[in-house]
């Protein structure tokens, strides 16, 4: 199956100042409804990362874990949860961020993965790259490596990619929207 | 891969008095995170379902989305996002229930599904039903049926196979134990 932007595109939705003023919300649920689609983004997904010598994927609650899910199940490698506060049972690392609708804080469980991992982070869209960034900080903590962070939509003009790059983190993404 | 009770049930966590007292929480965290739980797990769910004429997978956030993402893709049928009140952007169609810790408010977009449809619901736990109970309500509301409700965990004492059985929701799920 070749990779359709257009197709992609036609199903997300773009809702104005959606869930506050100023923020246009790119909607990827019509995207997971649609078999193709699904399918289309997967392909792209797993095909790019078959041969990253990957041990984990890390999706990000609760759009991420989808998509995800899906690319960790087809590349045969497990799934860390990447949480909001308080989700997560048993001992926890966290870390806490500031993003675009306030403050946030991110866990996943202690021993999920450990040093020598390689590990992809994986959501469904990159804006401020807040999310990202909380959760490299919590791989890297539980001493693994980042091998890139994955997301279905770029916000480019959110700087997401740029503030990532700094903190040497990779990114990928399918398509990209302008504004914020 | 043969169905393995032991395997799962190793791997799953319980916690006494988590989130709140007298609870005992079943962690499913730690069976995403093993690759061979998870194909096990997905391999069950995906055999018996492959002939059910099934149109959609509903999944319930957040567990939910984990491997009812997975079992949807591997049989090739959309996803229905069933979210949290608020999670959703334009038209949804939404039911509030009463669950141990309060009350909720489910919701899943207008158009998400409809008449002629044959709807499989995935979550991650049954207890008393109520999330299940309100996703199967807004699929009805949808105009679509519900072929049955999937879980990985029932909790027999909670009632919820019961509640769902006098709702005409047949179900199924892979492990069971005792206790609330």
């Amino acid at each position: 199956m070749r990779f359709d932007q257009i197709t992609l595109k036609n199903l997300i939705h773009s809702y104005k100042d959606w869930p506050v003023e100023g923020n246009t919300f790119r909607d990827l649920t019509p995207l997971f409804n649609d078999n193709k689609a699904l399918h289309l983004c997967a392909h792209a997904f797993v095909e790019r990362y078959l041969d990253y010598g990957l041990t984990h994927l890390a999706a990000i609650e609760a759009r991420g874990f989808i998509l995800g899910s899906i690319v960790a199940y087809q590349l045969n490698i497990p799934i860390i949860l990447v949480r909001k506060d308080g989700k997560l049972p048993g001992k926890v690392i966290r870390d806490t961020f500031t993003m675009d609708y306030g403050e946030r804080t991110l866990e996943i469980q202690d021993g999920s993965c450990g040093e020598g991992d390689n590990v992809l982070i994986f959501d469904d869209l990159i804006a401020t790259g807040g999310s990202i960034l909380a959760a490299s900080t919590l791989i890297r903590k539980a001493g693994a490596d980042i091998a890139e962070a994955a997301a279905v939509v770029d916000l480019p003009d959110s700087g997401g990619v740029e503030v990532l790059g700094e903190a040497n983190i990779p990114t990928f993404t399918l398509l990209a929207y302008e504004g914020k």
